[in-house]
C-alpha cells in the first residue's frame, strides 16, 4: 500500500478468486465454469477478419448484442444491460442502490461484502436457516438494496418465483437484485416479473451455462429507467468495457442458444448422477439447481477432503468460513470427470477407515 | 434515471465517445485509432484453440503479460499494471488517489472531468496558455491529484521529461499521474522516472500505438506500492476484467513490438505531410506529436469543415468548447485516406470561394 491511497480503502479486503494453480495439469471443479467448449458459431465467428477489426474500438452501445439478447429473451432493447461480466453489474449497482444499505444472505457469493466495503455501504448480512435455506420473510421492508443469489451460491438452493413477488411486493422503494449466473441449470428466472415491478434487476452472465467465463460478459434485465441508471455510469466509468471479440462471441452465443441448453441438460443428468453417488457414500449434499454441489461427509473433515483430493489432481472449493467449513463445493464437470471424482473419493474414504 | 438512484448521480454527465455512424462507410479519423490492423502473431495466436479456452476463467494476476510487458520495458513485474483500458485505470486512479481533488489542464481528455463528478471529487481545471501550451508553474505544490495527458489532446503537444521532473519535485505528497497514450507518436515517455519517484504513476494504452482499441487493454508504470494499491482496487471491483483472448493479443503484440513500432514510424511521416498539405493551405496547425493533429482555419469555421467533411464520408472529431470550437481534431490514417482528406478539404476552401 502506498502513502498516497484514500483512507477509504485502507480495511478494504479484495476478493479472492478460486485458485488457479500452475504447477500440474488438474481436474479444475472449483470455479464453476463449463465443461463445455463454446458453440461452433462462436468458433468459426472469431476469426483473422475480427481479429483485424481490433483496431477500431467496440461498439460502446453493444447494440447489435443487446438487439440479439433482447429478441432471444423476448424483451425490449432498452429492457437489457451488457457488461464486462456479471460483477461490473453488481458493482454498478450497489455504487447505484446502495445509499440506504444493504442486505443480502450471509452464505452467499462472496463478493457482495466486498462491493459494499468498496462503495462504503454498511451491509446487513442475514444468516441462512440451519437448513441453509432462505426466509423470504427476512427481507421484507428493508427499504434497502437487497442482493439475492438464486440459486445462492455455494449451495444451490433456489426460490420460487412466488417467493420472489413477495419480497418485491413488500419491497416498493429499493431494488431487488436477483444474481441469476446459475438460473440456467434448474432455477426459475424472475426475468417475466420485469414488466410488473419497476425495482426489480435480473443479472445473469455468459460465464457459465454459455461456456464463456473468459469472455467477460455479463447481462441484466430490468424496467428501462434502471437500465438507463446502469448506462450512465458505465458511461461515466468505461463506455467500451465490452470488447469487440467478445461481442462478437455473445451473438453467436445467442444465436445458438440451443447448444448451451442441450449442454445444461448435460451438466443437470451429470449433477444427479453425482449427488446419488456422494449420497451413497454418506454425503449429506443440499438440493443444488446450479452447475455445482455443495456436499459434506461425517467421515472427512471439508478441508481434509479438498486436500486429498488436491493431491490426487482434483481441486474442488473449500471455505474457511465457520458455518460452511465442513462442506466442499464440487463444480459439475463432464461425467467422466466426475467419475474421476467419485472414485477418489471413494478411495480416500477407504483410505480413512483403514488408517483407524 | 430511476426514482432508485443514489442522489450522488443525479447531476452526473457522461462522457460522450466519438460518434460510430452506420449510415454509410466513412473514412473514419475521429476516435485516433490506427489505420493498420494487429501484427500477425496477434492474428494467428486468437485461434479456434483459444475460442474453445474461453470456458475457462482468464488469468486474474495476467502473470503472462505483465511478465511480457515488463521485460519489454526494462522494469520488474511489480511496477506493472494492466486493465480494461486505460479508462479503467484513470478511474481507480481518481478513486485511490482523489481525495483531496484533482488537477488537470482545462483542455485535455474530456473523461477526466467526468472520473472526478463521478468519484465525488472537485476538480480544478487550469487554462492552457494562448498557444495551447502547458505552463508547468501552474502545476508546482498543488497537493493533489495531477492528471497530464502527454502528449495532451486533442492538441497533441508535449511536455518535456524535464518539466515532468519539476511537477513531480514540487508535488511529494500527492500522484502525478502522466496519461501516455499518444507517447509512442513522438513524445517521451516518463517510465525512466518511476525509479527515482514513488508518486509517479505512468499510463499507456494499447488502443493507439498498438491497433488495439478493440481489444480493451491498458497498461500502468509505477512504483510498486502505487501498483499494490491498483490491484487492490481491481480485486475489489472485477478481478477477471482482461478476458483471455485481450491477454494472449497482448502478449503477441509486446512480442512484436517492431511492427508497431515501424507503424508509429508510418504514421508520424504520414502526420507530417498531412501537417504541410494544410498549412499550405493557410491552416493553422498545432505541434502535435500525437496520432491526431488539431487545425483551424481562418476561412472556414470548425463546425462547417466538419460538417462537409462528414457530407463527403469523411468522419474528423469536433468539440463544441469555446476555446476550441475553431479547430478539428483529426487523426492520422493511412496515405490514402489523408490525401483523400487534403483532396477534400481543398475542394471545400474552393467551393467556400466560389459561393462568396
Amino acid at each position: 500500500m502506498s502513502k498516497f491511497l484514500s483512507q477509504k480503502y485502507f480495511t478494504l479486503e479484495e476478493y479472492v478468486p478460486g485458485e488457479q494453480p500452475r504447477d500440474k495439469k488438474y481436474i479444475k471443479l472449483n470455479t464453476n465454469e463449463s465443461p463445455y467448449p463454446p458453440s461452433p458459431g462462436v468458433i468459426e465467428a472469431i476469426n483473422s477478419d475480427a481479429v483485424r477489426d481490433l483496431r477500431l474500438y467496440s461498439d460502446p452501445e453493444s447494440r447489435l448484442l443487446k438487439t440479439t439478447i433482447a429478441e432471444n429473451y423476448g424483451v425490449s432493447f432498452e429492457n437489457v444491460y451488457v457488461a464486462n461480466g456479471s460483477d461490473d453489474i453488481l458493482n454498478f449497482a450497489f455504487m447505484a442502490y446502495g445509499d440506504k444499505g444493504v442486505v443480502y444472505p450471509a452464505i452467499s457469493y462472496g463478493f457482495y461484502s466486498v462491493f459494499a466495503k468498496l462503495n462504503g455501504i454498511t451491509p446487513e448480512e442475514i444468516p441462512l436457516e440451519k437448513d441453509f435455506s432462505i426466509d423470504i420473510r427476512k427481507y421484507f421492508n428493508k427499504n434497502k438494496l437487497i442482493c439475492i443469489a438464486n440459486p445462492n451460491a455455494p449451495t444451490g438452493i433456489t426460490l420460487s418465483l412466488q417467493e420472489i413477488r413477495q419480497i418485491l411486493d413488500t419491497n416498493p422503494d429499493n431494488i431487488v437484485l436477483i444474481d441469476e449466473a446459475y438460473v440456467d441449470f434448474g432455477g426459475e428466472s424472475a426475468l417475466p416479473l420485469i414488466q410488473e415491478y419497476n425495482n426489480l434487476l435480473v443479472v445473469q452472465t455468459f460465464s457459465k451455462s454459455r461456456s464463456m467465463a473468459g469472455a467477460r460478459l455479463g447481462f441484466a434485465f430490468g424496467n428501462k429507467e434502471i437500465i438507463a441508471d446502469l448506462e450512465k455510469l458505465k458511461y461515466s466509468t468505461n463506455p467500451y468495457n465490452i470488447n469487440r471479440l467478445t461481442q462478437i462471441a455473445g451473438v453467436k452465443a445467442i444465436e445458438e442458444n440451443s447448444y448451451y441448453m442441450d449442454n445444461c441438460k448435460e451438466i443437470i443428468e451429470t449433477r444427479e448422477f453425482t449427488v446419488s453417488a456422494l449420497k451413497e457414500m454418506g454425503f449429506y449434499v443440499t438440493n443444488s439447481k446450479a452447475n455445482f454441489i455443495f456436499a459434506k461427509s461425517d467421515k472427512i473433515s471439508g478441508e481434509s477432503l479438498y486436500i486429498k483430493l488436491k493431491e490426487k489432481g482434483i481441486l474442488v472449493r473449500h471455505f474457511s468460513k465457520k458455518e460452511i467449513t465442513d462442506f466442499n463445493r464440487i463444480t459439475i464437470g463432464s461425467k467422466e470427470e466426475m467419475e474421476s471424482l467419485v472414485k477418489a473419493i471413494g478411495d480416500i474414504l477407504k483410505q480413512g477407515e483403514k488408517s483407524k
